[in-house]
C-alpha cells in the first residue's frame, strides 16, 4: 500500500521536545549572574538561555554580531545602561545585530530573564576591543564542564 | 574624518524594543481562547504571541507546515492530546515542522504561554484537510481588526 | 590535559557538506518543470532545490506562505505574470512572505534557477482555493518515490 | 465592505526585489579576491554576496562564528585547504557553525560563487588570535566606501 505524505511526514519529522528547566542547574557567569541552559542549536549557532543576576550584578558590555537577540523577562527588572526603558515582568525586549549594552539591575529583587539569542556576544574593554566571546560552543562547553565538576547528568539540549 | 565600522554600526543598525506586554490587549482567537501578539516580522513570516487558554479550552487539531515552533510556559499547565508529556510553569517545548497536534489545558488554573512561531498553523477536520489558516498575516489582521473595533491603539508590532 | 574551546568546538561542530549537484537527477514536477533537490532541512522546514522549466513551461499560481525565497538565475529567462521585470543570468530575486504568482518562461532558452525556500507553496485555483502545497516534506518525499521509482541511489540531502 | 484576508496580506506584505547583479560592481576585498554585493539583511546581520577570486588568490584562514554559511559555485574550481573536497561549477557548499578553513584557487580560471552568510567571519592568526571581522555592517560599510570613491550609485539592497 502506498505511504501517504501525512504518513511519510509522520515518520520522518524530528522529535518534539518538552523540557521541565526546573531540572536544568544554574551555571555561574559572572560574580552575579547565571545562566540555564534551554537549547544549544549547532547547525544554525543559536542558543536559548535563562539569565539570573543578583541586585548589584551585571553583564558587562558587549556587541550582539551577527544575529538579533529576544528577550522575555519571567521575574524582576533590569536595564541597558545606554537605555532608556526599564524592563519588567512582562516586557519583551528585541536587541538588532551590532547592538552594544550593558546589562545591570539596580532592584531589590533578582532578574531572570529568557534570551534567545543568534549570532555571537562580543565583550569590550573601554577601548572597544573584544576581551572575549560567547558563542553556542562556548555556552555548550561551560555546561559540559560544570555538569562534569558537580557530577550532574547532562540533559540533551542540543536539538 | 573618516567613519569607524563602529560608528557606522551605531548609525546603520535597526532600533532595539521593549515593549510592556500589559498594555497589549488579548484578542480572543476561540471560546477559551486568547492570543496577545508580541511581533510580528513580515520579513520572515514569523511571529510571536502569548497564547491564554482557560481551563476546558482548546486549540484545535492543527499541523504546523514549514516552520519550527518554541514555547515557553508561563502558567498553568497544557499538553496535547497526542502526547505524553504535561507542560507547567517553566516547561520549554520546541515542535519541528510536521507536527500535528491537539492542545488542551484539563486543569484548573488557566494557562499562559509565550509561542514563537514560524511557518503556518493549519487546521484539520477529522480527515485531514485543512479548514483554515494561520499566518503572520492572519493575526496581524485579527489584531488590526480587534483595535479598531475596540478603539485601542494598535502598537508598532511589526519589526 | 583541559580541552580548549577551540578543540571542543570542532570535535562538536556538524559536518560540511560538499555536493555536486551533476550527481542529482532532475525530478518532474510539472509537464515542462523540473527541481533538483540540494538541501532538506527538516529541523526548520527549508529546503532548496534547481528549479529547470521548458520554454512555453510554468509553474503554476502560488503563494508562498510563512517563509520568504530567495533565487538565483543560472540560465535563461523567466518572470512572474503578475510582476514586470524579467529574470535573466545573474538576476537575483527576493520573495516576501505571501507573495502570490505564476512563473512563466517565454523565451527559447530552458530557464535553470537556484531556489532557497521558506515555509510553504500554496497553488491556489482561480478562487483563490488551495489545490494542493509543497512544503520540505513533499519535496522529499518526491525525491525519495523518483529514486525507488528510478532504482537511483539517494544522497544524504537532509541537514 | 469588509477587506479579506488575501486583500490584507497583498496590502501590507513587503515588495519583492529582481535585482540585475550585472549592474553591482566588483569591490575589491583582498589582492586577487573581489565581493559583489547581493543583500544586505541588518534585522537578522546575514548577508549575501558572490565571491571572485583569480587563480593564486586565497581568502585567508577563518572562523564562521554565530551563523551557517551556504555556497553555490558559479565558475571556476576552489577548495579550502583544510578539506579533501574540490568546489566546481555546480558544487553546493554548507558550512556549520565553527567552521574554521582558508580558501584558496589553485586553477587556471576565475572562480566566482553565490555565497549566503549568517553570523560574523573571523579571520585568524597563526595563533588562533582574530586580527578582524566581517560582519554584515562592514560589508555594508566597504560597499558604501567603494561607491562613494567611485561616484557609482549605490543599489538597495538593505532588503
Amino acid at each position: 500500500m502506498e505511504q501517504t505524505l501525512d504518513q511519510f511526514t509522520e515518520l520522518i519529522q524530528l522529535n518534539d521536545r518538552a523540557i521541565d528547566l526546573n531540572e536544568i542547574p544554574w551555571i555561574p557567569q559572572t560574580e552575579r549572574a547565571w545562566f540555564k541552559p534551554v537549547r544549544f542549536d549547532i547547525a544554525t549557532g543559536r542558543w536559548i538561555n535563562l539569565l539570573k543576576v543578583k541586585p548589584g550584578g551585571q553583564v558587562n558590555r558587549h556587541r550582539h554580531t551577527g544575529g538579533q537577540v529576544l528577550a522575555y523577562t519571567i521575574q524582576g527588572e533590569w536595564r541597558y545602561l545606554e537605555r532608556e526603558w526599564v524592563a519588567k515582568p512582562g516586557t519583551f525586549v528585541y536587541e538588532p545585530p551590532g547592538d552594544i549594552h550593558t546589562l545591570v539591575v539596580d532592584g531589590v529583587e533578582e532578574m531572570i530573564t529568557l534570551f534567545i539569542l543568534e549570532g555571537t556576544v562580543q565583550y569590550l574593554d573601554d577601548e572597544d576591543k573584544i576581551t572575549y566571546q560567547d558563542d553556542v560552543f562556548r555556552k555548550l562547553k561551560l555546561y559540559q564542564d560544570y555538569c562534569k565538576e558537580n557530577n550532574i547528568e547532562m540533559k540533551e539540549l542540543i536539538y
